[in-house]
């Protein structure tokens, strides 16, 4: 199968690059060229446009920033969908809105190719490491059939949420609710603990090898401890988006959210004071 | 050395079960008699008032509601503090603010005994399989001397928070903050998963094989996907009275908290509507 890849972000690239060790032909597009030339000089095939790139792949890897962006490169006659040979696959990686996979889908259909959505549990530490969890939904058979192909992704596990397309986006935003939700929560406990004099170091290194002996609770707690704010792993305006887009899913579903409604005012606070290129741990910097 | 146990309740009868299995002499006391007969007839002494349990023993154990029924059942005439004998200790369970421990150890201080105090970090079947946590804070000396009877209560782990007396009340009320946050942003995920859609049962699973593999996701995980909120491990109303003491803590050293005020204010909701006496992952009702 050749393989396209569009959108070498932080993300996009170690999972690239992890296709390229395993397939034989990689077709790479990114808007901004001179990301794609490190992988170019690794063997890759750059396209000058997402219609040379669609063309030519029977399987594109979409990794882009929003709704829109996706749309952009999705949509229209120099679009994926139009260009994708019939029978191709567009797996989308980006965290996106279900309405907008469920739309997206529809097109692929349209043009006798296949939509799956893909979202990705993981930073790009574990992308090079090989450890993400994908989460996938869309048309069983074609999930069958490309399997192989995500697992060369830098996969550990993934995770079929079935053939409602949008299920996998779904679960990413709940996924991402969760851990900003559990950041602000030891980020206060973090605080409220130093403030009243006791060492919120041995608190989290209790409290993470009991109650929360979690991934989430070690690493995040630790990046909080230590204000370690910068560079970011995963910018707080790229996790505003995906909380705007938590409440926006919410409000579509007539679901209310007191703690999505809260981080998103949180994180809008320390947008507008200048931090949103700083890692998304720094909304613990909003209620100081 | 002798024990006495004040504070029959769901939790402290399967602690004070677990010091009798250890123990040669058990002293016991509750304001309500009729919940110590189990424990007399399995041997243990049961005291007519909190005067003689303290008189009787070496080493006390209180376990109760609040910071009020503390103060009562230890300052005073007939109090722990002025019966106790010099060089007795008192080892303080309940979930207070560390004020109130700081003054309470202050009294002792003042009759030659000592106070510790020691948070308990797991439900009442915890316990009984002898899988507590003990965070424990006081005079390093003393602790080291009770830590075999701490031992005795039923715990897998013991923490030491250090001299300051009010630490290990510090770190109790964080790690029920972050619970209680835990339960709400679960509660909000799940609702929010189903209401669009997806298996929130295959979600929670998939989070609590990975990045949310903790015993807090798992275990309330559980009961919120089975809303599973009656009969109550620990209730709401018990619980509010931690998120009050949380506030309060944070307003006395000035840290400001959104997820404690939002979780104070959903679990006042809950109790208006007639949910105290439910499980605290009734939460989850509060935004529906």
């Amino acid at each position: 199968m050749k393989i396209g890849f569009l959108g070498l972000g932080n993300l996009g690239t170690p999972i690239a690059e992890n296709l390229l060790q395993s397939t034989q032909q990689l077709y790479v597009y990114n808007r901004t060229a001179a990301k794609a030339q490190p992988l170019a000089d690794r063997g890759a095939v750059i396209c000058s446009s997402v219609a040379e790139l669609a063309t030519l792949s029977d399987v594109v890897f979409t990794l882009v920033s929003d709704d829109a962006a996706l749309q952009a490169v999705t949509a229209g006659e120099e679009g994926i969908a139009a260009n994708l040979k019939k029978g191709g696959v567009h797996v989308s990686l980006s965290t996106i809105l279900p309405a907008t996979a469920t739309s997206l889908a529809q097109l692929h259909d349209e043009h006798g190719s296949h939509y799956i959505a893909c979202a990705i549990l993981g930073r790009p530490e574990a992308a090079r490491a090989k450890k993400l969890n994908l989460l996938v939904s869309g048309n069983t058979d074609v999930f069958e059939t490309i399997k192989p192909v995500l697992e060369q992704c830098g996969a550990a596990n993934i995770w079929a949420f079935g053939s409602e397309v949008g299920a996998a986006n779904v679960a990413k935003l709940c996924s991402n609710f969760l851990i900003v939700s559990a950041m602000e929560s030891m980020a206060e406990s973090i605080h409220l603990a130093r403030q009243s004099g006791i060492d919120a170091e041995q608190l989290m290194h209790m409290l993470t090898q009991t109650l929360f002996a979690s991934p989430v609770y070690s690493t995040y707690g630790n990046s909080l401890l230590k204000e370690a704010f910068l560079p970011a792993g995963f910018t707080l305006k790229l996790g505003l988006k995906d909380v705007n887009l938590i409440n926006e899913q919410a409000s579509t579903v007539g679901v209310q959210l007191p703690f999505g409604k809260k981080v998103q005012e949180l994180m809008n606070q320390c947008v507008e004071q200048g931090l949103g290129e700083h890692d998304w741990t720094a909304i613990a910097l909003a209620s100081r």
